[in-house]
């Protein structure tokens, strides 16, 4: 049976998130209907990893098995024609059978963006979050650097992940400043649910001076997620891309 | 009376254009209620243009008389609280009751926005329309500046604008291609209905090649709007600013 990897991309606004809810329209319901009206069979896909209500994804990455012998390209091709705007599916490669989009996925890129504008235009505000033209960026980015590592990130987790351990290793973790938006780009070999955006919402209370920098490397010692900031807004987080140990447009195996 | 001017960003998927409609939601309904409830009195804006819908705007500009002896940025702030993400307002300054801002307006500028991608992803498919990679941006420009000057604009405006004349003065038209996406940037002194997007579809068949550049100049002859190409999607256009002759943040008069 051909397994098919897709790239995907959407606008988190409308949807519950990436996974099927009870209690709306999920990305993936979306998605699974598109991959059966082209391939004429049920269609069951496995993305790299959740993404919560409201956030986005540049590079969301998934697979699916099917009986149809489509080239890659009518999956990019057909599909987009049955998805709305907001679900765009942007590459498809065929895999052998042993890649598996969650397990093999080796690292994940987030950004997270946000602007120090007195107001943030409608083209835009849909997925910047604003902050205050005051925020200290230099202290946000010596708190950041604190996290990279191995470490227990039980502080930043939410419920409602099913995580059997809460160690994680970040790659890196960098506010990037250059012009509107800013960005944090975060790099990492796997995340807690709700990380992003509980680390985010601490550093930024560091950037309001409400919070030391010297006072975040404690939370990595497994404290409470009480202890740690607020979680940032959704609309300003995107899954950036999931990466793999397999070279870029190559199979493995 | 005070008299304030606003300048007003919206995303216009939402709504049935900017001028109040029976049959749906226009923006200046969103504004004016906004207002009413920062003011407390009834609100009635005067906007430099209309556009229709689902055009989006950086840079729309009115007025607005009221009794509140508000400053400026109260409008700023209060307005935007009652306001939702997909319309924003940027800027507001104190006028004599003398400035209008339909009449007082000396030049709009426009963008329209393509992409060659084979997928625009889903982050701004909403604001893109996606064109042939083989577009022949060289010569959308060559017929772009056989429009420059005084014309005829009949071959190019929709029925249901109340023009009482045909004849406008663009004063630049050029595809602007660097990177992602390409951007059609266009000024006038006033503007058809329809007028933007009729220029663009028929300079994008000049680009496909189903139309020669040396063609264009005829259609200011006072053609028939059949013998232009089709209107191109509102999704694409946005109105980015309007320009008056008073300088900027200061008042006239």
């Amino acid at each position: 049976m051909p397994r098919t990897q897709l790239i995907v991309s959407y606008r988190g606004d409308a949807y519950v998130g990436w996974q099927r809810q009870t209690n709306g329209l999920a990305v993936q319901q979306v998605v699974e209907e598109a991959l059966e009206r082209l391939i004429g069979e049920p269609a069951a896909v496995t993305a790299a990893g959740r993404t919560d209500a409201g956030v986005h994804a540049r590079g969301q990455s998934l697979h699916l098995d099917h009986d149809a012998d489509l080239p890659p390209r009518a999956f990019v091709d057909g599909a987009n024609r049955f998805l709305p705007d907001d679900v765009r599916i942007l590459a498809a490669e065929r895999r052998t059978p042993e890649f598996h989009a969650r397990f093999d996925a080796t690292a994940k890129e987030y950004r997270y963006s946000v602007s120090t504008a007195p107001v943030i235009d409608a083209l835009e505000a849909w997925r910047r979050v604003r902050v205050s033209p005051d925020t200290d960026f230099a202290s946000m980015n010596r708190a950041a650097a604190a996290l990279v590592g191995r470490h227990d990130f039980s502080a930043f987790a939410l419920a409602g992940g099913a995580h059997h351990s809460s160690i994680r290793r970040l790659r890196s973790a960098e506010w990037v400043v250059e012009g509107e938006p800013a960005e944090f780009v975060i790099v990492g070999d796997g995340f807690l649910r709700g990380m992003v955006r509980s680390i985010v919402g601490t550093l930024l209370e560091v950037g309001e001076g409400r919070r030391s920098p010297e006072s975040v490397p404690a939370l990595l010692d497994g404290r409470p997620r009480a202890e740690a900031g607020p979680t940032a807004p959704a609309k300003g987080l995107i899954l950036e891309k999931v990466e793999y140990s397999l070279p870029t447009g190559e199979n493995r195996g």
